[in-house]
C-alpha cells in the first residue's frame, strides 16, 4: 500500500507517522511506500528510510498535486491546511490552500483515473469550524454548515467536494471533523485556542499558565492520540456504511474548563492546579464565546470512532505519550 | 441604481427584467443602467433602450466576470448556471461555470473593492437541490446541505462563499434556494421535473401531456411570478436582518401531483384533466423520490418573502401571465 499524507510535518501528521512506524498495519494492510509531504521538511522516522520519501512542497502551486498523485496512491491523508487565524488574515492564501489546493489533490485523482482505472481512498481533515453560532447546546448530525470563518468556509466546501467526486466515483472519500486537540504538545502559542492546552501541559511541566476565560466555558475535546485512531480507523472503514454523506463530526469529549482543572487536580495535584493563572481577557472571551461547544456525534460513533470519555484520560494520554510517563 | 443581471436570457430573467420594465421603482430604486448578460443574447424590453446593454458572454471564461464587475453595478442578480442534468453530464462545464463563474464575480468584486471602495448587493439564485435524502417530510431552515448532484453541490458551495464573502464585507450577499417553479412556460422538454409544469400547461392550451409518476408524488413548487417577487424582495429587504446565515430556502407551496390535477379540474374543467395520459416511467419515478418534498421555510416567510398557497392560484397566474387570462 502506497500512503501518501499532506501536512506531514504537522502535529496531528507527526504522531500519525509515528504510531505507523510502530504499528505498520494501521492502515489495515502493510505500507510499502510512504510519501510525507509538507510546506516544511516532514521527518522519516528510521523504520521508513527505505520506503518514504518527504517532500517540501507549496499546494497553493499549480501542478504540485499532480506530481503528488502521479505516483497512484492508494490512500490520501489529506491533512495540509493553513490554520484558521491565519486564513482569516491572509484571505488569498486561506482559499489558494485550503480550497484550491485541496481541489486540485481531488481533481488530479480524476485525471489521473480518466488515463487509468484509479480509486484511491481519501481521508480529508475537516474541523468542527463548519459550524457557527447560534447553535443547538448539541449539535446533532444534521445540523447545518454556517462556518463564521474563512477557514471553516473552506473546509464545509472542501467537504461538499469530497462528497461529490466520491458520489461520482472518482475517489472514496471521508472527512473527519476533529475536535480542539487538547493536550496539544509543544509551547504555549497564542492562538485563542491555546490555553486549554496550556493550563494542562504547562503545570504538568512545572510551569505556570494563564487562564483567560472563566471555568464556566464549554468546549469539545479529543487527546492527540484519538486524533490518529480516528485517521487509521478512516483509513480502514467499510466505507460502504457512510453512503453519500462523507463527513463526520468525530466523537469527543465535551467539558467546562473547570473540569478540566478538576482532572489536573486528581491526576497531578493542587500543586499543578495552583500554577494556573487566572487572568481574564474579553477579547479571547468573546472568540471562545462563539464556538462549539457540544456534539451528538452519534453516527461516527456508531461507526466506530473512539474519542476520550474522561478529560483523566486526556491528561493521563498526555504524560504517558509526552512526558515519559511522569509529571513534573 | 446600475443594475447587473447574469441569466438575463433564463426564463426567471426574462420575467424580472419584463416586470422591471413595468415597474421601474421594482429594485427599490429607480434603474439608470442595466446591463443583461447571458451565454445567448438577451432581450432589452423597449422601455430599456437608451440604459440597457445586453452582452453576450461565458462566464466559463477567464476575466469575463471583471469586465462585467468593472462598470460597478450596486445590484448584481447573479442567475446563470448550467442546469442540473447538464451539469451532472459534464462535470468540467458544471463547476467552470456554476462554481468558478460565481467565485470568480464574487471575487472582482474584492478586487474592485480593493481598488476603491465598493460595497454592492449580490442576489444569488441557489436551489433546493443543496438538500439529499434522506430528509424528514419537512426540512427545516437549519437542515444539513448533503447535494445528490454536482449541480447541487455547485450551488451549496456557492452559498458558503456568499456567506464567507459578505461576512468579511466584500459585497452585501444574499441566496435564494428556489422551489421547483410551475407552471414552467413554453414547450414540454425532457427534464425529469418536466411533468409537474406539462400537465398543466399543455392541457391549458388544449394539448395533451403525459404523467410519468403516480398521483400520490408530492412535490414543492412556486410560480415563475412568485420568484420574480423573490428576486425583487431580496434586492430590497434589509439585509442586516440575515445575520450572517446568508442562504435562504424560499417558500413555497408542498402538493400532491393528485392536488395539482384537482386544481386544473376546478379551474379549467374536466376537459383538460382528460387530456393527461399516465404513462408511468420508472426512471423519472426514481429520480422523482429522491426529491425534497417539503419545507418549513419559515425563515424566508418572516423576512416577508411570499409565494402561491394553493395550486389554484399557480394554475391562475398561468393563466394571467401567459394565455393572456383565457385557457383553451
Amino acid at each position: 500500500m502506497h500512503v501518501l499524507m499532506t501536512g506531514a510535518a504537522g502535529m496531528v501528521g507527526r504522531k500519525l507517522v509515528a504510531r505507523l512506524a510502530r504499528e505498520p498495519d494501521l492502515f489495515g494492510a502493510e505500507v510499502t511506500r510512504l510519501t510525507l509531504v509538507d510546506i516544511v521538511a516532514p521527518q522519516v522516522p528510521p523504520a521508513f528510510q527505505s520506503k518514504a520519501s518527504a517532500l517540501t512542497l507549496d499546494l497553493a502551486i499549480r501542478g504540485e498535486a499532480e506530481k503528488l498523485i502521479a505516483g497512484r496512491p492508494d490512500l490520501i491523508l489529506h491533512l495540509a491546511a493553513v490554520v484558521s487565524g491565519e486564513a482569516e488574515v491572509d484571505f488569498d492564501k486561506g482559499y489558494a490552500i485550503n480550497l484550491d489546493g485541496s481541489r486540485e489533490i481531488f481533481e488530479a485523482i480524476r485525471q489521473e483515473g480518466i488515463q487509468n482505472p484509479y480509486f484511491p481512498r481519501v481521508v480529508f481533515a475537516s474541523s468542527i469550524a463548519v459550524f457557527g453560532q447560534p447553535f443547538p447546546e448539541k449539535i446533532g448530525d444534521e445540523f447545518f454548515t454556517t462556518p463564521l470563518t474563512s477557514y471553516g468556509t473552506q473546509k464545509a466546501i472542501c467537504e461538499l467536494l469530497l462528497s461529490d467526486y466520491t458520489r461520482k466515483g472518482v475517489f472514496d472519500g471521508i472527512g473527519l471533523r476533529l475536535p480542539t486537540i487538547c493536550v496539544r504538545p509543544g509551547k504555549p502559542n497564542k492562538a485563542a485556542s491555546g490555553f486549554f492546552s496550556n493550563i494542562l501541559r504547562e503545570p504538568l511541566a512545572g510551569k505556570e499558565a494563564v487562564l483567560p476565560v472563566g471555568e464556566e466555558v464549554r468546549h469539545w475535546f479529543a487527546s492527540p492520540r484519538a486524533a490518529v485512531g480516528f485517521f487509521a480507523h478512516a483509513a480502514r472503514i467499510d466505507t460502504s456504511l457512510l453512503g453519500s454523506r462523507r463527513a463526520l463530526t468525530m466523537p469527543g469529549l465535551s467539558a467546562l474548563v473547570g473540569e478540566q482543572i478538576e482532572a489536573l487536580k486528581r491526576v497531578a495535584g493542587e500543586k499543578a492546579v495552583n500554577l494556573i493563572r487566572h487572568e481574564p481577557d474579553p477579547e479571547i472571551g468573546r472568540i471562545v464565546a462563539g464556538w462549539p461547544r457540544n456534539f451528538d456525534a452519534r453516527r461516527a460513533s456508531e461507526l466506530g470512532f473512539e474519542a476520550e470519555t474522561s478529560f483523566d484520560d486526556i491528561i493521563r494520554i498526555h504524560i504517558e505519550d509526552e512526558l515519559e510517563g511522569a509529571s513534573a
